[in-house]
């Protein structure tokens, strides 16, 4: 492992593997996409996760005033417990009473629902094995996995049966060195809310093959009506799962890295070790500040159910809004979402021969248009991209509008589908001559 | 790396090697000792290194002021920039003008001074190489490497030096595996505090031998009259030193978790490589609370020089006072820190037969006076203990009185001692008669 040889002193400083190997995808691929927008058009980015960034969404009175007293109180300024406050881990045990059994005992406090997810994968897998991941899905596993030398693996997700899981895929791919299956419902970047049904299909899986289960919960509560949220960890019988979930997105707080992880182990699988390693991870004191720590009985607590339905009901209006301005453009077609914040919209490539990739597409949508939407390929799914869907409304109609020029300038003509095929005739032709 | 064999599925979910390898030395000794403490005196702990804990240190008004105005703020809610917002790095770079030439790309908001020093030692060691780190010293290097199978490797300090480093020892410790040097000034658990000329040889080992430094600095400008922290990149001109601090002791809110690293890089040896693996684990999305960072530029610019020099006032005449009480200790001697705010007590373990270690010392102290010190174990540092000296005055001296009683109670006596050499009399007769 030594890199200076011995007696030669010379300066020659590496990156460690871990560091060189730690990627976040969707940044690598904007950081190389050739995003200058049109001077004369407003820039519109639909591509960041961040519902406050339009400031038409704010968290409600009643977070902003438990953290106005937190800020006033001289236990909020002192270190917490590795695994945070004992009042602060209650709160969010109560807060998950819809999840089954949870006692503050089973919940870690985290910095935002990445460090939970950290926590849960480094605990569970070593270098070598590997953990599921949905297909398209959100890639901050891959981030902290590849660079311990997790491997990930893919399951997909079936874009014509509304995201469900293909089971059979996801059976597939488990193999004697999957140390868990990852699961997002409410899913990001699709939108999709599995069903009791659905959910028990992923258990049985689970169950058959022994392997547990971190289930992605971040976007928990956050479903259009006509749909309901269900906890994995509430249909669980034997299956050990660790839900993550924090305030990140449903009390529009995303910046104050505030996440929790919780441990649910029916049937005592996990055991003292699983427990001792996240407390162990833990006591390397990333933990989240504690004046927001102080703040969350209060947060959990106070906030009515009324602004939860006021949030949800208007991204559900925005996503009725971009499905029905969407679907009427040629050659894009929406994908409605059962919840969360986002949309993906299927680019149908043959139609854009302009463009060589969907990273091409929206490329140039930017340039032309000044409407930014993630490509597919941030999500390992090509071809697709994804909106957000928490901007403003008149906002989001004038980006529905303007990729709707975009693909009418760019879509194939009938005249020019005839030009390719007689390209592709003459260059037949020409193939044949050749071989001859 | 297989853990279930092919075929035959039960359920076995076992925890990480990381998981099992990341230990919290402080809380591990912790945990493991009996401290029931006497309820008949109240307990009175000198062992955490939170200044905050009693109430009688407090954040300026400054520091409130900022954060009362940050909540308000919408643009205080959202996701940063991975590496932290811009206009806070900008205010961490003036706020280090004394650490040499800094900008803001220079810096990297992190939660808390831990997770500057988890970034600094992940991205510049791999597993099978070495850091080297000071004996005693504070041990979250520790328990950040173990569990990514770096090796942790001492370099001695001189109690009898004002804990100056031994630098032979330190060179003498330098392999062709060696990441890096960790050093701590001012020192936990120490308090020693550096001149130029002794940082001068410290950088010099370095420099021979090619070694980047890790300077961990939180405690930078804590230092009592007389003495002048230096910052070590103040000094180097070729030797790449990553620093680490923060708000946390300085401006008393080590809960808020706001710390920095910062690159000094005087010769461009990091190059790329290292900038590029620091933004690549920052990627990890494990940053501060942006509720913190959009408060830090007003926090650094207006707290004023006077609130600064009442705490370092507090703490040196709380130093004094502590080590004129200990001094007239029979089988203690305290060293006077220089700086910081902790002090290491010497206990004579031949003068108390009672107990085994200073692990023992500590536990009975515990059970009879109701007294906490950290025992100098926690440190890697036998036969010492650490007081922490922003406990309010009276409890201090109070507690100061009580290790005074515990100590008498159970030093050796002339009697004893001569009981004692009887005993070795005695036995060493025996083992005459059993040896003839």
């Amino acid at each position: 492992m030594s890199r200076r040889s011995q007696g030669k002193r010379s300066w020659d400083v590496r990156a460690s593997a871990l560091a060189r190997n730690t990627h976040n995808l969707i940044r690598s691929i904007v950081e190389n996409l050739q995003v200058e927008p049109n001077p004369e058009k407003r820039f519109i980015a639909l591509s960041v996760g961040d519902p406050t960034t339009f400031g038409n969404l704010n968290p409600p009175e009643q977070v902003i005033q438990a953290v106005r007293e937190s800020v006033e109180w001289h236990t909020s300024r002192g270190y917490g417990s590795m695994v945070g406050h004992q009042e602060a881990r209650q709160a969010v045990a109560e807060y998950s009473v819809h999840q089954g059994p949870v006692t503050a005992d089973d919940v870690v406090l985290c910095s935002g629902c990445s460090h939970a997810l950290e926590l849960a994968i480094t605990v569970l897998a070593d270098p070598g094995q590997n953990i599921l991941v949905p297909r398209p899905g959100f890639m901050i596993y891959k981030t902290v996995a590849e660079g311990l030398g997790i491997e990930i693996k893919y399951y997909d997700l079936l874009p014509n049966e509304q995201w469900k899981v293909d089971i059979e895929d996801l059976e597939s791919q488990v193999d004697d060195d999957t140390a868990a299956i990852v699961v997002i419902n409410p899913s990001n970047p699709c939108g999709s809310v599995y069903n009791t049904e659905h959910l028990m299909e992923i258990l049985d899986v689970a169950t058959r093959n022994c392997v547990p289960i971190i289930a992605d919960e971040i976007y928990e509560h956050f479903v259009f009506s006509g749909h309901k949220f269900t906890a994995m960890s509430s249909l669980s019988k034997d299956v050990p799962i660790l839900t993550c979930g924090g305030l990140t997105k449903r009390f529009l707080v995303p910046g104050w890295r505030m996440g929790w992880l919780i441990i649910h182990d029916r049937r005592n699988i996990l055991g003292k070790e699983i427990r001792k390693g996240i407390s162990n991870l833990a006591s390397k004191i990333l933990g989240p500040s504690t004046l927001i720590q102080r703040a969350l009985p209060a947060i959990l607590q106070s906030t009515p159910q009324s602004f939860f339905d006021d949030v949800v009901l208007f991204i559900e209006n925005q996503a009725k809004l971009a499905f029905e301005e969407i679907r009427r453009v040629p050659g894009l077609r929406p994908i409605m979402p059962q919840g969360a914040m986002y949309m993906m919209i299927q680019i149908k490539m043959s139609l854009f021969p302009d463009f060589k990739n969907e990273l091409e597409f929206v490329e140039r949508m930017v340039s032309e248009q000044s409407v930014f939407c993630l490509p597919g390929e941030c999500f390992c799914y090509p071809n697709y991209m994804r909106i957000v869907l928490t901007v403003p409304e008149d906002i989001l109609r004038e980006a529905c509008q303007r990729i709707a020029l975009f693909c009418q300038d760019h879509i194939v003509t009938r005249d020019k589908i005839k030009e390719i095929e007689e390209e592709v005739t003459l260059s037949n032709e020409a193939c044949r001559m050749i071989n001859m």
